[in-house]
């Protein structure tokens, strides 16, 4: 027991942190943000929840965040005007920021259009971020049209909708590619998973 | 196979996302928000760290949202006038909101003074919800006076300081109520755990 016991463990105890690297540890694997961007309905969704779903099964620590969790709360007082975009993108780094801290396999799906927001999120993140373009020719997108946005766009019913009225600056320098297009969704989710383990983010086993 | 084999697999593929409990299960534990509330100095930010540090060694998922990961990054457009309070508590909330999805035993700490504030965050959070008052004494917070904010409340140099200048309004219903002022760290916090493990949020080990 040493000299400084006693009054001073408040001390000590609040410098025992647990730290990122404690649960990095903990967890076997790497923290990082996945960011998903493409057009609505180049699959971004589809293939962050079916990349976690298999980063699950292989015991890792992982977290989607999407529209459908962040819209109806933490960014429900925002619209979809340009300052409320960017508010929105920004909220969703930052939280994206405390998930990595927790030593958590971020992924988030947003169609997220503009280099800039995306540029803003790669500095907040750092190294953390990995940026997946899915890469789904509006043609298709808009033949797929799954939730009728994109009808509704050409009718002039949606204000600025990304790819139609307002435009997709797609990524120059993404980390990965996905022809989330042209190809089935099995293989694309192959592309990621193999991706991460050349990263080192996570270890691949018989799958490598 | 079944019939809808092959062109729906996307839809079977998004079906299949990570639940909650899927990851409670892989964790061990139960997901639950402990929110720590009390005066400034009243030791939340501690005893969270410290049970935070207990929880990680027996294996849970822990983090803790206190204000130096939400100031300076999610809430940083917030000031300290009531409405941004407000929105600084229901900000903090829908984050701990996704971290319970995510299955972490999440622990804020934030004076959190009023009741109607504290009472939203149980309202959104239902039974995940945890109060746990860290009932320190004004007297004894203002003895401690770490970083000398109530010297300076005292001299007027603070407006709307909790506990002089704005009120606290003490937990009439909280979960638990931990001395904080009158016992040491350590008894505080095998408090807190014997708490988690008669509620059946995590197993206790020995020490149950």
């Amino acid at each position: 027991m040493g000299k400084s016991e006693g009054k001073s463990s408040n001390v000590v105890w609040h410098q025992g942190h647990v730290t990122r690297q404690m649960r990095e540890a903990q967890n076997g694997h790497r923290a990082a943000v996945l960011w998903f961007t493409g057009l609505s309905g180049a699959g971004k969704s589809t293939l962050a929840h079916a990349v976690e779903q298999r980063l699950h099964e292989l015991g890792a620590r992982t977290f989607v965040i999407d529209g459908d969790n962040v819209r109806h709360g933490l960014c429900r007082d925002l619209g979809f005007v340009d300052t409320d975009r960017v508010e929105n993108i920004r909220r969703v780094v930052e939280v994206a920021g405390l998930f990595v801290q927790a030593g958590v396999l971020t992924l988030t799906a947003f169609i997220s259009p503009f280099r800039r927001d995306r540029a803003q999120a790669r500095e907040l993140l750092g190294g953390d971020f990995i940026e997946i373009f899915c890469d789904t020719p509006l043609d298709v997108c808009e033949g797929r049209d799954v939730k009728g946005l994109y009808a509704k766009a050409r009718a002039g019913e949606i204000p600025a909708f990304t790819g139609i009225s307002s435009p997709y600056e797609a990524p120059e320098h993404a980390e990965l590619v996905v022809p989330t297009g042209s190809e089935p969704l099995a293989a694309s989710v192959q592309r990621v998973m193999h991706f991460l383990g050349e990263q080192g983010l996570i270890v691949m086993g018989e799958e490598g």
